[in-house]
Order: structure tokens, then sequence, then C-alpha cells
């Protein structure tokens, strides 16, 4: 008959290395038989009754007492172990401690180690807001390891530190690489032109190894915490890195992973990547888009395709998707929009995917979503594209492949319109359409363009042709055809309706003022000297600084009053006044 | 000061290239400034007011009356026209008619041209069921072009087809490429290997021809109409392609397209998908997914994508996800369930992501969605994934990757399970971690493994192992010691993943049994014959086949009456008597 006693202390601060090697060391006690060391949550609880050992007194300590429990095959077996208790955690304390001096302050921490850019915070919780206060408070950078940080304390720490060009990785942050060293929990991973972004510290870990794995190479990698995507923290850690690699000249491809976030700050993160000028990988896991790729950014679904994508994209090197150069000034004011004329449903109907990723509103007689549906079909309405194939349109009539008079009559109105600035359409080939479509569709092309020319506009014309070169038509007379009417010709819808995508948002940009930067840049140059850092918390860090070879400093750090809740809050009281 | 006038036809069946070339014949005649011709549906009446067109008479005509509206210089102009009217038709009918003999009816036809296999039909959206009934009667394949066929004979159509072993392609279908001839709107696309089915026309051409673009080339291509993927149709048509293109031998990889999908007939299209032994790349335009790939199906978002990926697996050749064979054997009955046991958050998150395309529930502390989350965490219900290192269990305790102690606990339990039949676990390398996690997690796997052998079951273990060879770990004795202990271990998240799916897939379906086949195989012999074929509508139809070297009779069909619909309907109701 096994006996359980428990011991419970309260209000005392552990360091929770002790704690488990404490609970170790009980449980190899001479006849004991199990051993439970935890502070009093009602998590941990669950986990001493799941081994039977939650008694009596372990239930009604409280979440900021330490538990002690120890099952033994007789009473005084269990008593000498407990009697124990202390030197076994002095035992641990100093097994810990190096012969160095450790100032018990940041502030003397930061005296002597003047060049750490970092302060790797993993003290419990309720304290973590406070360190990394004070470590803002020195101009340091902060890997804030903690969990259990109030989101409130979350926001307000961001939102200063990057005021003060300061990043905040975490809280709840598992992992970072900065400069070639990690922080916390992370890999050794080659040096190389990938740059990750992170709101996810096993999803960096897991990328990072694999892009290893694969070949490749990291520049930095950043960790941002969990709840960094969110409406509330509304990604500002996660802008930070994102700014940071576009500046940073070795950064070549940008990796950037997140459980799903919310839908505003998704959208938000996406713009923001688009404006990067390198290829960005987005891993919002188990987040769906209907588009794979939109301009240099490209979404993927599993670590393994994000790593993947990476390693070919920075072989590649340049980005595929670099901007075309548009001669905006060719176009009149107030010229802005989009006609799309299209004979192919599913055509009207990839083109206005596509395009919703570029313009606000496409309106069509065959729309997206009922709201963009035309009043009427036969009155466009700023960005609209038009099925003519639909059946309305064909009662008694041969289908627009067949037959150009509904779109060429179609096609010189929307010319008309000085707020027209592209007309975009397909011309479909093959058996069963049309045998020369570019003839007549050529001239019609060229009177709209006369027509906005003597309009004092420019009208640009795009057209795709979708055939192949043993069509009946001969592809390429219909092609030189329509571009020597004027026409930009494509033969890839995807390609021509991404051109006028393009197109348009960068007209449609003219207007709109560049926007303000309420953050300050925060310095590349931090980033490039050797990482030097001061360590508050897990000594297990500042040892795997220490031997990837970075400057560290531990420091010893305690709760102010011993964790004893009254008097700390009597301090504070005092330091405020 | 022009002149306008409009003549109405009531009830008279015209051809639409007859109208066509009516309308472009009356606006060359002398003195005529422009012509409208068509039937007096509301949206054509819209059309001729755009072009000014529509007088009073116009306006008052019905859906089924012919409108003929001439607009001249003066009114001698117009009357001259508009009595030329007749001889016009009779020119134009004259015109498209060659010398041989066309027979009236369906039944001739097929009499005359016996090795037809299928059956073109074009008429008027009204007469094409009547007239698809009778080819399915005469046991023909249908290429079903016409639109406004009701839904209600598209579904009655299709399921008697189905029922018969025969092919319904439509209605509202453009497009398809039977055996290397195109029937409809179809392109001149190189043989290859690549198959495709589509719920749309002109993305099964745009597809096609960016295939043959790319070098690709193609077997077959059905076309299936836009409603087939409706839950009302339930993918009939679909269904028996992609059947039809996983017996064809010379079929290496499949393309499906369609606009989205209902998400009910997009489940069951993905399941049928992955029963087929090929690769299929899927194209639900606009249809987002968390995954984009599973098992041999890949999602794509555009028809560049799609051609693309079609032409590089179709060089690849095999699927690069043959289905490894289990020993299933090796399994008590009654164990189908997994346990993960996981210490990285979003390791934890990807694999139940990936998870929940083979499993339908796979419950969590940290779930995908809130109706999966764990009544109680420490407790597994059917398939289970715990996130060890979720706050709750953080609190004064380390981080699961530093301390084994939570895991190894619950490793043992899950093994007592005897419903258990996979433990899936990370096992996270690198700085900040275990200094040597697999030397206890191997100790406790073997045991774990011990405890279901003497209990008579198997059970199988899967570890990933997250690191990289530079890791201070020596990730290779890691990995030996693990797989020493009975461990199959992958070094990617995503693999193991896919693994433990697949297998638990596989142990979930040997008691559900084969569903039945309601269907009739399509021989697939009538598709690897020389097509021909019986055209019944538009007769550039016909005149495409017989350019494509295919065996082609017209029909020269008419509408019962001529189009009257009382008299029809009498004729109708004799003969069902």
């Amino acid at each position: 008959m096994a006996f359980i006693k428990a011991e419970i202390r309260s209000g005392a601060y552990y360091d929770s290395v002790v704690l488990m090697h404490l609970q170790r060391s009980l449980a190899q006690q001479p006849g004991i038989l199990d051993a439970g060391v935890v502070m009093g949550t009602d998590a941990n609880k669950d986990v001493l009754a799941q081994s039977d050992l939650l008694v009596l007194e372990a239930e009604r300590a409280g979440t900021n007492d330490l538990i002690i429990v120890v099952k033994g095959k007789d009473e005084s077996s269990v008593q000498i172990a407990l009697g124990k208790v202390d030197e076994l955690i002095a035992a641990r304390r100093s097994a810990g401690v190096d012969e160095e001096y450790h100032p018990k302050s940041l502030d003397s921490a930061a005296d002597r180690l003047p060049a750490a850019q970092w302060v790797l915070v993993s003290v419990p919780g309720r304290y973590a807001a406070g360190v990394t206060r004070q470590a803002l408070g020195l101009n340091k950078h902060v890997f804030l390891y903690s969990d259990n940080v109030s989101l409130k304390d979350e926001i307000a720490l961001k939102q200063e530190a990057a005021r003060k060009g300061l990043l905040v990785m975490g809280p709840d942050c598992g992992t970072a690489i900065v400069n070639g060293v990690g922080l916390g929990f992370a890999n050794k991973v080659r040096r190389g032109p990938i740059g990750i972004v992170a709101a996810s510290g096993t999803g960096l870990q897991q990328v990072s190894v694999r892009i290893h794995q694969m070949g490749g190479g990291l520049t930095h990698a950043f960790g941002t915490g969990g709840r960094d995507l969110s409406d509330d923290v509304q990604a500002i850690t996660t802008c930070q890195g994102l700014d940071l690699l576009n500046r940073d000249p070795d950064t070549k491809v940008i990796v950037l992973v997140s459980k799903p976030p919310s839908p505003i700050v998704a959208g938000e993160l996406i713009e923001a990547a688009r404006c990067v000028r390198k290829p960005v990988v987005v891993n919002f896991i188990g987040y769906s888009t209907a588009m794979r790729k939109i301009d240099n950014v490209t979404f993927v679904t599993t670590f393994d395709e994000a790593a993947a994508l990476a390693v070919q994209l920075a072989a590649i090197g340049e980005s595929e998707d670099s901007v075309r150069g548009f001669n905006l000034g060719r176009f009149s004011p107030g010229q802005r929009y989009l006609r799309g004329l299209f004979s192919g449903g599913t055509l009207a109907y990839e083109a206005q995917l596509i395009l919703s990723n570029y313009l606000p509103e496409v309106y069509s007689n065959a729309p997206l979503t009922k709201e963009l549906r035309l009043a009427e079909s036969l009155v466009s309405q700023e960005h609209t594209l038009i099925d003519l194939g639909e059946d309305e349109f064909t009662v008694g009539r041969l289908h627009p492949m067949m037959d150009n008079e509904l779109r060429i009559r179609r096609l010189e109105k929307e010319a008309s319109d000085p707020q027209v600035a592209v007309i975009l359409l397909d011309v479909v080939l093959g058996f069963g359409a049309h045998p020369d479509p570019a003839s007549e569709l050529a001239l019609a092309i060229a009177k709209a363009r006369k027509i906005a020319e003597d309009g004092g506009r420019y009208l640009e014309v795009v057209a795709v042709v979708s055939g192949t070169d043993e069509d009946p038509q001969d592809m390429a007379a219909q092609i030189q055809m329509l571009a020597e009417a004027g026409a930009i010709v494509e033969t890839s819808n995807d390609v021509a309706a991404r051109y006028v995508g393009r197109l348009l948002r960068a007209l449609g940009k003219i207007d709109a003022g560049a926007t303000e930067h309420r953050m300050t840049d925060v310095d590349l140059s931090a980033l490039q000297q050797p990482l030097a850092a001061i360590n508050v918390g897990l000594e297990s860090f500042a040892e795997s600084l220490a031997a990837q070879g970075a400057e560290v400093i531990q420091v010893d750090w305690r709760p102010a009053a011993d964790g004893n809740e009254k008097l700390m809050a009597i301090l504070e009281r005092m330091k405020s006044k």
C-alpha cells in the first residue's frame, strides 16, 4: 500500500528547470515510486490526478502555489524525501551556475555588455511584460519566449517597440534566427538567401529545416508570436519583419508562415507582401485562396511546399513578375475603367477571378457574386466584364464565337465612354468558331481606338487569342491582324488578365497618395552585426547562444519581493510615485 | 431623316445561321442603314433598342416571334428590302446545302450511317430534349450544344443515358474532343497522354490550347455542360468521364475543370478523383482549398496552371503517390484510432489539417474548429491529436521540447487503449531543445509497443524528426535510436501526416464494403473507333467534322409542324397514345 504526501509552498518563485530536476531527484530517492512538482493550476492538477498524485492538500493549492507530491512505499521514505527538498533545490541551483559573476538586473547587464542588441525573456508570464518594458527602455530588441502574457500587454509593448524602431518577437515566440544565430528553440540552418517571418514557432523550425534539407539557406528568420496576426495586434511585428527583409540586400526570397490570420489582417499582409520587390511565399496554414499566385506572392499549403518553392525561387534569382513599366501618361485624367467583352463564359469567369485581386469591383452579367451583377446587361458600370455567350444573348442568335455582330456594336459604344481606359476581349479560334474572326474584330478595334483618339484619349485594347497553330484559322495571321490594329495580343487568358489588372491598379493609384508611416524603421545594421544578447530566464537559452559563439550575459533574475504578489504591488506603487 | 419598319413572323422556325445572313444581307441592300433580325425575347429587344431599332411592332412581338427590322434613308428603300426577305432566306438555304441527299429524320440518318456513335444536337433549346431522347433511343452518345434546355430535362436525359452506358455532354456543351476529333467549338490539339473532363466550354478550350502550346497533347476531352456539377444533376457526366479516362490505357493524367461546383458535389468528385489510379489536376475555378495536394489530386487555380502541371505530370509518367501497400493484417479488429502527441503547436496544426483529408474527425486541445475540441485535454477520444506545448501545460513546467515527462506518461496510456492503432509524435531538435530527446522517447516507444504486443495488438509509431544534420543533437543518431525502437521515422511533417492518414483510411475501409454501381459503364471501345456522327442543327458543326476527316451525316431537321407550338402539342399527344 503506497503512501502519498504533498507539501505546498505559497507565493515563491522557482525556475522551471529547477522544478523539473526536483521532480526527477525526488522520484529517484530510496523507496519513492513517483513524484510530482508543479504550480497549482487546474491543468497541472488534472495531470497529477491522472498519475494518482492529487491528494487533498494539492487540490486546495492556488495557481501561484508550488505543489510538491511524493508517493512512496511507506511513510518514512516519503518523509525523508520531502525533508530533502530544499537541499535538492539548492544543489540544482549551484549546479546551474557557473563561476562567472551574474548581474542581478537588466540595467547592470546592459552596462556590462553594451553591444547587446537583444534581450531574451523567458521568465514566467506574469513577470514577462515588466521585463520586456525594461528592455525596450534600454533600446533593446526583445525575444519574448514567455507565454501567458496578456493581449493588452502584447499590444502596448509592440506599439511602443514599433515607435522606437525595435522588434518584440513574441510573446510565446519559440524561435528566431538572427544573422546566423538561433534564439530560443532553433535549428542550425545553412546561411543563404531566404528570409522567414513566422507567427508560428515550430512552423518556422519545420520550414527552416526543410529548406536546409533541400539545400537552401537563410538570412534571418523572425518569430512574431502566435497572436501577432490577430485583429487586435494587427501584425505589427510581422510587418516590421517583412519590411526588414525587403530592405535586407542579402534576402532574395521571403517566406511568411502563420496559422490562418484574421481575414482583415490577411488582406493587409497580402497587400504589404505585394509591395515587396522580392518573391514572397505565403503559407497561412489552413487558409484558402482562390488564386495560387498574385504578382510576386505565391500561396502554398504546407511547410514542405513553402520550403521547396522558396529554395526553387532562390535558385532562379530574379522575381519572374518584375512589374512592367506602364506608360500611364498616355491616358487622360478620368480614364480608369475596364470593359471586358467576352465570347467565352469560363474565360470571362477566370478573368473576373484574376481581376478581383487587382480591382475592387468588376460588374458582370455573369458575375463572381450576385452583388456584382449588372443592373442591365447592355449598360456597363465602372469596371464591367460581359459574357456575350450567356443564354440571354443567344436565343435565335448565333454564339458570339461565330457571330461578332453584338461585340462589334458594344466595342464601339464602350470606346465612346470617356471613363474607359482598357478593353479586354477574347478571340476563340478552332473548329466551329468563326472562320476569320480577326478580320472583323481588327477593324472594330482600329475604329474603337480612333474614336478614343478623336476624343483626346488613349484606349488600350488587349486581346486573348485562344487557339493552336494547327487551328483552321491560321493563328499567327489572326494575331498579326489584331496587333496591326493596335491591340496587345496574348495567348493566355491568365497573362492577359493579370496585365490588365496591374495596369488598372497602377492607373487607380495615381491619385491615391503615399500612406503615412506610423512606425520607425528598424535599423538594418543591428541585424548585421555579430549577435550579442542579454538572457533573462531559462539558462539553457544563454548556453545555446554561447555554444553558437554569440556574446551573451545571463541575468540572475528573481521576481521583485521573491514573487510575493502583495509586496510586488506595493513596490510597484512606490516606483511609480 | 431615317425610316424604320419592322415585320413580325409568328411561330416559324429559322436556323440561326440563316438569320445572321438575312440580317447582313438586309443591311447591304441599297439605301439601308441598319437591320435587325432576332427572336422576340426581352434581351433581344434590349439589343434592338440600343441600336435605335425597337419600333412599336417589334416591342409587341412574343418570344417565339421573329422580328425583322430595317432602317433606311427613305421609305421606299426599306419597303424594297423587306420585300426581298423570303428571297434572301431561300438563297442562303440553298447555299448552305450541298448536292448530297440529307435525311429528314434521325432514324433514317442512323440507318444510313450505322457506324455513328455520336449525335450532335444544336437545334433551339425547346426542341433539344426531344432530339436527345430520340438519339438515346438509338443508343447514340449525345453532344448537346443547345442551351435553354430545362434542368428537369437535363436530369432525366442524363439518368437515362447513364443507365444505358451512354454519354450526354451538355446541354450548353460547347466543346469536346473525342479520339482526336473536335465536336462543336474545338481546337486542333496534338494527340498525347492527357485527358480532360470539363463543365466549362471555353475552360476546356483554353486548357487544351495551352497544353498544346506547352508541347503536350490530349487523348479525349469531355464537356459536360455547366450545370453538371450542381446538386441537382450530381455530376453524372463528369463521373462518367472520369471513369472513362481512368479506364483508358492511353490517358496518363486527367484534368478536371469547372466553375466552383456545389460543396457536396465537390466533395464527392474529389473522392472519386482520389480513387483514380492516375494523377488528377483539379481546377474548380474560384474554389478555395486549404490543401494544394491530396494523394494523386492536385488543385490549381488557373487554366495556365492546370495546363502546365498536366504537361509536367505527363512528362514524369508515373504518379508520385503510388499508394504504399499496408500490412493491415497486423492490426487487431477494433484497432482504428490515431493518437498524436506533439510538442510543436504548428506541427500539430498542420498534421490536423492534412489528416482532415483522410479522417472524418480529429479531436484536439488545439483543434482546427471548435467542434473538434476535446472535452478534456487529458482524455483522448476517437482520433485525437494533442499539442502538449499549449499554455495550459506549461505553467511552471518546461516546454515539452525540453521535458519529455508528460509525453512519456501519455504515450504509455495511449498504448494501453485497445482501439489505438497509430501513435504520431514529433521530435524537435536544435538549440534550446532537449539535448538528447530520442534516448528518452525511444525507450518510451519500445515500452508502448510492448504494451500493445502484450495485449495481442500491433502498434504503429510514426515519429517526425524536425532538425538538420548540423544540429547539436546529431540527427542521424537520433533517427537511428527511434527506428531501433520500432518507429517509422520521417523528417517531414507533411510526409508523416499523409502516411498516417493513408494508413488509417485504409484501416477504416476494411469494414466498409464496395459501393454499388448504379450506372452502366460506357464502353471504352466506342471512343477508340474512328469517330462518326449524325449532326442535327448547325450545319457548320457537320462541316467541321468533315474537315477533320470524320464521317458525318447532316439531318435536314425542322421542328414538327414547322415549330407551331399548338400543332406540336397535338402531334405529341397523338404519338404517346
